[in-house]
C-alpha cells in the first residue's frame, strides 16, 4: 500500500524538483504535502528549505538517492523534491463554521491514515453526499490532496473542506470541548444500529491495513461496527466509510 | 474509464500473446475474458482461434495494430492477444444453490458494466461481507476477473462466486421465474428505506459513468436510491453498492 502511494504520487502533477524551485514554492505560499531531502545533505540552500518547511510544519522525509531518482520526472532533483497539494487545505474551524452556517449539528469524518488516493477521493465524495461538513486527515503517514485524490473525488473537493492536522488525537480532544462525540469504526465493536449517531459527531475511519491506531481509538467516545456475515476480514476502507456515514444519515432522517 | 480499464489489463498477468499460445489456452479450457484480433486478419490459424472462441461464447474485439502493440508485453503478438481470467467463473445456478444450502432467501448483486477493476474487487469484497450469495457480471463492456480484481477483493473471490452472462436482461427474466425481485440502483428513485428489501433479491448496480442501462432498468421490479444531500452527482460505484447492500442487511436483521 505504501509503495502504491508513492507510485501514484508520481502520476500526480504536484512534483516540484530542485533547490530553487522548491524554495520558491514555499516562499510563494504553496501547500507542500511532503518534502523529501537526500539523507545527509546539509548545505546552505538545503538549510534554507528546511527552515521554510519548519515554518509551515511541513513533514520532512530524509531519503536515499534512489528514492529521489525514482520520483524525479526531470532527472535534476538536486537532492530535494516537494510534493505540492493539488488543492488548498481548510482549517478545522472552517468545517465547524460550515455546520453552524447551515444550522446543523456538526458531522465530521476523520481519517486515521488513509494511504490510497482513490480511497481518500471516494471518501471526500461520500462526505459531500452524506452532508458531512468536512474531512480531517493527518499530516503523517497518509496521502494528501494530490491530483489523483481530486479526480477520484469527482468534484466534491470543490465543496467539501478537507483540513490537515499534525496530531489527530489532539484535534479530537479539542473538538470534544465543542460538544462533538467521536465514533470509532472498529469491526469488533457493537453494531452501528445500536449506537445513537444523531448528535454532533465525528466518524473516525482507520488505515486500509491496520484500522484506527490505538492512540486515536482511546480518544473516541465509543466504537461502532458494520455487521459482517462473510469469510474475510474487512470491507474496503472507502466502502466502510460510506456504510457508516449513511447510517448517520439514516438516523438523522428518522429523528427529524 | 475505458482507457484506464485497458491500461490496468496490462498490469495483470493474464495476457496471452501469439497464435499458438492463444489456441492452446482455449484448448486447455482456460477462461478467456476477452479476445483481441487484428482487424482484417483472416488466415487459417486465426480462423481456428475464432472457432474456439465461438464455442465458449468469448467476446472477440477486432482492433487496429496499435492497440495490440500497446498491450503486448513480448512484442510478438502475431495479431492476437487473449486476456485470461485470473479466477474461474461460477454459473448462476451455483449462486442459487449456495443460497439454498444456507437456507437463506437469495441475495444477488448484479453489475451492469463496472469497468474499474478496483471497484469490481471492492464490490465482491462487499458481497462477501454482506452475506450476498454471489455476483453476476456481463461479458461485454465490463471488466472481468483479472488479477487486479482478485487483489482488490482481498480474498473474497475465494468464497463468493462470480458468474458472467451474455445478457444481463435475459438473466434477470430467468431469475424472476425463481421468485427473485430486482431492485435497480437509481438516484432519482424513492429512498431505499421505504422499499421492502427483505425477500429474495437481486440488487442491480450500474456503470461508473452512466448508471444502469435502460434495457436492464426496465427489467427490474423497482428502483431504490440513497438519500443524497451534497453538491455533486453520485457516489463512487463501489461505495453506492456497499451502502445499498448493507441496507438490505439491516432490513433482513430487523425482520429476523
Amino acid at each position: 500500500m505504501r509503495d502504491q502511494f508513492f507510485e501514484k504520487k508520481s502520476e500526480d502533477t504536484g512534483i516540484i524538483e530542485g533547490r530553487n524551485a522548491v524554495l520558491e514554492a514555499f516562499r510563494a505560499g504553496k501547500t507542500i504535502d511532503r518534502l523529501l531531502i537526500l539523507d545527509g545533505c546539509q548545505d546552505g540552500p538545503i538549510q534554507s528549505i528546511k527552515r521554510e518547511a519548519r515554518k509551515t510544519e511541513t513533514i520532512i522525509d530524509f531519503v536515499p538517492k534512489e528514492r529521489l531518482d525514482g520520483m524525479s520526472q526531470t532527472g535534476h532533483h538536486q537532492g530535494v523534491i516537494a510534493c505540492a497539494a493539488a488543492y488548498a487545505y481548510a482549517e478545522v474551524s472552517d468545517i465547524l463554521n460550515a455546520a453552524k452556517e447551515k444550522g446543523e449539528a456538526p458531522f465530521l469524518i476523520l481519517l486515521d491514515g488513509i494511504e490510497d488516493p482513490h480511497n481518500l477521493g471516494a471518501i471526500i465524495r461520500t462526505a459531500n453526499l452524506a452532508g458531512a461538513h468536512g474531512v480531517i486527515i493527518p499530516k503523517r503517514r497518509a496521502v494528501g490532496l494530490t491530483a489523483t485524490v481530486a479526480r477520484a473525488s469527482a468534484g466534491a473537493l470543490n465543496y467539501t473542506p478537507v483540513a490537515r492536522v499534525t496530531n489527530l488525537g489532539n484535534t479530537i480532544e479539542l473538538l470534544k470541548k465543542e460538544g462533538i462525540w467521536f465514533a470509532c469504526a472498529d469491526m469488533s465493536a457493537e453494531p452501528m444500529y445500536r449506537a445513537n449517531l444523531t448528535g454532533p459527531i465525528g466518524l473516525v475511519i482507520g488505515n486500509e491495513g491496520s484500522g484506527v491506531s490505538r492512540l486515536v481509538r482511546e480518544k473516541c467516545d465509543f466504537a461502532v461496527s458494520i455487521p459482517m456475515k462473510g469469510n474475510i476480514d474487512s470491507l474496503n476502507a472507502s466502502v466502510a466509510a460510506g456504510v457508516l456515514a449513511f447510517e448517520i444519515v439514516r438516523q438523522r432522517m428518522l429523528q427529524s
